[in-house]
């Protein structure tokens, strides 16, 4: 997430009452979460084993629970809880605000497109033109949505990340700040759900068609034209190149990266990622050919069995 | 679909900007896509390789992107695009309705039938007596609901088939035209979706009762009293007989047929038809004794290894 | 569930329209189905087979449908049809009452609680404070809501069970009394189901944390601090422990537990109760480094077929 306008070291400091250990005037112009950081970015780290990845990365300015020179051209803000830091930051800059009506009055919406009864719209929230939002959509900013759109109703736009991290007292929760961006000629199906980005964005990208009941995690980016049948589930930050099609029940793990044109089939459980251009089955997934050829092995075990007691 | 009165070959060729070929005053009742013809409908036919099975079909007009002679009784119109042209006419006769309240005015509600806040119902939907529809259903027209059926909350009736023809510039949706029909005693889950045939029905046979978060796809007809567990999906255009029980997370292709009776184990994946009267498991599916034999096969590998080495 | 206070036999003989055996000034304090049946209970049984559980269950009146003498301290009531008694008790104790406003004006909310719009809140619901319900919830009462809880947007709490009995007539639904109770510090993703129990509870534990579009059956208990990724399916009467972790799309079948901090990969279907303390993998599960095992040794079959040949 961009701030609004560029802060400095001292401002963000006063906010999550840290340490400063740099230049009070060092530019600060964003906030993400060490997946997606960027220059300029302020980001967090809280274990010693991540230390050197987070100072390391484009992130110019670390929440860090160690006190420490800087490196240069950097800055740090020290804490005892960058967690809590972090997480206090992305509630400033982007407060969750109580909605009194169904349709955020700022939302922007394109000509020709229509909105069924029932639609709920937050707050920062763009819709493009000749889109059709189905009765009893659900969308949480902020989102930014193309044109010539279709969301089927029950769809959720911008629910939370499923993101927490495990502390003494319970799972602590990671607050959302991300966007969801769905572009042109995208079409989602009935009670889908699509999370928006922890501090990044969910992407679902031009010409895609989603049937029902499908899932997308939060900072997955997926490709043009690519086809998914019900009840598939994609968790977050993955990345799904173009015109990959997975066929219904298909479950993707976190981080992965499907090719270019692959093709899984249902109820294929991925938890490598996968070339693209191939025909893939089985949970775990396999190429296809080889894992029917699997199945036809196994019945061959009791014909096994037979001649070794010969 | 059917068409609201008899329209004439001139009429269509007019709609949608074809050329005749037959008698201009030739009758036509009725739309449908290929797999759902009935006399007297109009079809559409756009590759060489099923101009015989269209030309051949119960469709007595065909929209064709070849200039022949129609054959002996029946009508054609000649268009550069039937697929586009089809679509057109589709639109033409069930234009998508924009909705500016929660329950269509001229909606046909029986007595005894009560419907909590919350719920949508559009256009061309009849509901008999006695039905419960909880909070947040959303039903999208045409659609026609029997007596004594309840139906929980979050479930979308009539969302669009998930129906794409690949062109050159993407995925050209396939305009849904058909209803959802649900017959007496059935009861629906919370946060289902049972899409819309294309041109057809999709059916929910009396007395059948359906768990949360099923998937129907469109033009699928569903028999009487079958109990499908939570998480199952569906694809389009199976038949699933009387009394089949599919329990959770089932998934089923497309074009299936499903006999009678067959009992089907939690996240079996069905890629072929099965003959009712049978239990089944496995992903994909084979009969469960069968399956669980092979699973016991599997376990003895290592000791079949062991006696090779010796 | 508990009547309002205590009825005495007389008073239920005469509403279902049975024949007291017994003394007629017999309390009577709840109803139960007799999974969870406690003293004080009314509850049914209809099957000679089932006779005697019932007899010496904790509840200490029986509807039954045979004349016998009662056991000693309980009383019985004859009905030709205890099924149909039982649920017309159970309507009479709990009759769904038509909603014509979107929140229960005698709804108890905490200080500090939300409620964005499009929320749909039924009889008997209490929720604590510094709670956030997202637009178009749906809460079917009776339920008990915590402190802290985030419900995210299209999720349905207190969906009827999916319980029904095979008669003559087709299936005959068991009628829903029981409740749904979310300690404090839940999260429940979007699109989530969790049905309310039969006669007893459905808990969701303290501190658990619920993804996307998951579904968790009738008097199913969820212990503390666990996290259920996307599209997990637990069914009915299941109990979880503490800290158990089930991946995506993993699915549990009815009435098993699931032991103290046990990890299920993704897609698993769990047929048997698994000790807490491991690691699952499979469907059906074993332990994943056991499961891991079999997939190598599947993939050794040609080997070994090759060797048999020589």
């Amino acid at each position: 997430m961009n701030f609004p306008r560029t802060y400095f070291l001292k401002d963000i400091a006063k906010i999550i009452n840290g340490k400063m250990i740099g230049d009070a005037e060092f530019p600060i112009t964003g906030i993400n979460e060490i997946h997606k950081v960027e220059v300029g970015d302020i980001t967090f780290v809280d274990h010693p084993k991540y230390y050197k990845k987070a100072l390391n990365s484009l992130a110019t300015t670390i929440i860090i629970n160690k006190e420490m020179e800087a490196p240069k051209g950097k800055a740090l803000i020290f804490s005892n809880d960058p967690f809590i830091a972090y997480n206090k930051l992305v509630a400033h800059f982007s407060q969750f605000e109580k909605a009194n009506q169904m349709i955020h009055p700022e939302t922007e919406i394109g000509v020709d497109t229509h909105i069924q009864p029932g639609v709920f719209i937050g707050k920062n929230v763009k819709i493009g033109k000749n889109c059709l939002l189905h009765a009893n959509v659900t969308i949480n900013g902020p989102a930014l949505i193309g044109d010539n759109v279709i969301i089927h109703s029950g769809t959720v736009i911008g629910g939370d990340a499923f993101y927490y991290q495990k502390r003494e007292n319970g799972y602590n929760k990671m607050i959302s700040c991300g966007r969801v961006i769905i572009k042109d000629n995208v079409e989602i199906g009935a009670n889908c759900t699509i999370d928006k980005g922890v501090s990044g964005d969910t992407v679902i990208g031009q010409g895609t068609k989603l049937d029902n009941l499908i899932q997308i995690g939060h900072d997955t980016v997926i490709g043009e034209n690519c086809l998914f049948a019900s009840q598939v589930g994609v968790a977050g930050t993955v990345t799904v190149e173009d015109d990959v099609i997975l066929w219904g029940q298909v479950g993707v793990q976190k981080g992965l990266v499907i090719g270019n044109g692959a093709i899984v089939l249902g109820q294929s459980g991925i938890g490598k990622s996968l070339e693209g251009g191939k025909v893939y089955f089985g949970s775990p997934t396999k190429e296809a050919t080889e894992k029917m050829r699997e199945l036809v092995y196994i019945t061959r075990i009791p014909e096994i069995i037979e001649k070794l007691k010969k």
